[in-house]
């Protein structure tokens, strides 16, 4: 038996038809849609997602503006930088990327984005009132795992959803997506002892650790939907996720890496984009 | 068998020194601090637990200001409210009461008090900010679960506590303070499929549902650490927690009702109090 492969691809494809459709209204009305990309950093791996993102946004039809800082940028110039984005009216969308210099917090310097224009839901405020169940942005990733989970048709309500991971980015906002629509969520992380047994329990299984094969068949229930949020690198220049391919044999369906969380993230954050600027 | 019971009395006592300490400090200094209760209700145990805030602030050398809005106040007029007391230079902590009228959500009102008076963690950013694990008080009743667990030297790293019920005062800041201290945590609800064998799977099990007895002894594994939130009103004038007295023939150890997180919850409230004006 081999897991039912869950494409993120189709989903992606029609949000991007949406939100290129919006993006054309909102041109079309005097107010095009504009995503601003802060990044301090000359990591690669985040080099590369920021130019997929500016691709990605160019075929949507949305401007994507890249301010870098550089890798050497205080902490005051990244949050004036997010302060003066925030109060730019031809500003949609803000993204601060990560890694960020000298051990600043993302959700330390993201309070300085706008709730309005928080695309990726970092704000602690968005991610506050997205738990008190107010609206707000998810980020992107999160909302990918249960917007995927939906488009395949996977029965949340009343199930048991246990999350790997314990992260402000993916886990925690995943586990409230999670719990909004019903499920019993377990979250799970380093130092949870016993994970195959905890992880086992889950009807669903979202793997947001960042460790390549880290989820293994023994962490899995026999039929299972595995949903794998990683994205490592490999030294081949590709792309893994958290989960063992064996893991395939043993759930009942599974995300692929890449073409799974990843395309439907990057979707999502261009969505929010036009959702801002139509606000 | 008969669990331990954990008293809530003796680490209220020793918070109401500390925090009259600092309040006899602050005063000594020109900046006494106070608290302001804002209700809007004609609710009968609402106006009873305002009743004991005063007291207890009283005791603690806090004033307190009640705000009494009356039960057909517009939303409008309480978020104006609690926006002038966020400003009054006298005032150190800020809680509103429920119900609401109206139907006015806590969580919607609450982002009306400003973070750093926010004692009851009741603005969203502050739920925000304790789920990123940045600096925010927390709401008082969460955090009482885990300071008498820990009070009580109960080991919480790597351990399974399992929550019942998901609110944003109690069931998910909970979560996210068990989480912080490195449980492993899931939450369950009125929805949760098969409540006995997710419930009993818990090293430690919270029962914040607000349904006098709903958690027996089937929800609880032997020998399990119980924490009970429940402050349900009897008939006769008396309160009972969420758990079935037979519990205590099962668990290892359960907080009574009262005398457990109740009196915690509002020696800690007044903690937070002398806090915010020491800010």
């Amino acid at each position: 038996m081999s897991a039912r492969p869950l494409s993120g691809r189709d989903l992606a494809a029609a949000i991007r038809t949406d939100t290129a459709e919006r993006a054309a209204e909102l041109a079309a009305a005097g107010r095009p849609p504009k995503l601003a990309v802060v990044t301090a950093t000359a990591d690669e791996s985040s080099a590369w997602y920021v130019r997929s993102i500016v691709t990605a946004a160019g075929k949507a039809g949305i401007a994507c503006e890249v301010v870098d800082l550089g890798p050497e940028a205080p902490a005051a110039e990244i949050r004036e930088r997010l302060e003066s984005l925030s109060a730019d009216g031809q500003v949609s969308g803000i993204i601060l990327q990560t890694p960020l210099p000298g051990g600043a917090k993302l959700e330390d310097l993201a309070s300085a984005i706008a709730p309005a224009k928080d695309v990726d839901g970092a704000n602690p405020l968005s991610l506050g009132r997205l738990a008190a169940g107010l609206p707000a942005f998810a980020p992107a990733t999160a909302e990918a795992v249960v917007r995927i989970l939906e488009h395949h048709g996977v029965e949340l309500a009343g199930r048991h959803a246990v999350v790997v991971g314990r992260s402000t980015v993916v886990g925690k906002p995943a586990a409230h997506l999670l719990l909004d629509r019903h499920a019993t969520v377990t979250v799970c992380h380093s130092r949870t002892a016993d994970l195959p047994a905890v992880a086992s329990a889950g009807d669903i299984l979202v793997a947001a650790v960042g460790r390549a094969g880290l989820i293994t068949a023994e962490h899995v229930k026999p039929g299972a939907v595995v949903v794998d949020v990683g994205t490592n690198p490999t030294d081949d220049g590709g792309l893994v996720g958290d989960v063992d391919p064996a893991v395939a044999e043993r759930a009942g369906a599974l995300t692929p890496v890449p073409g799974g969380v990843g395309p439907v993230t990057t979707a999502l954050l261009l969505w929010h984009t036009v959702q801002a600027a139509r606000e």
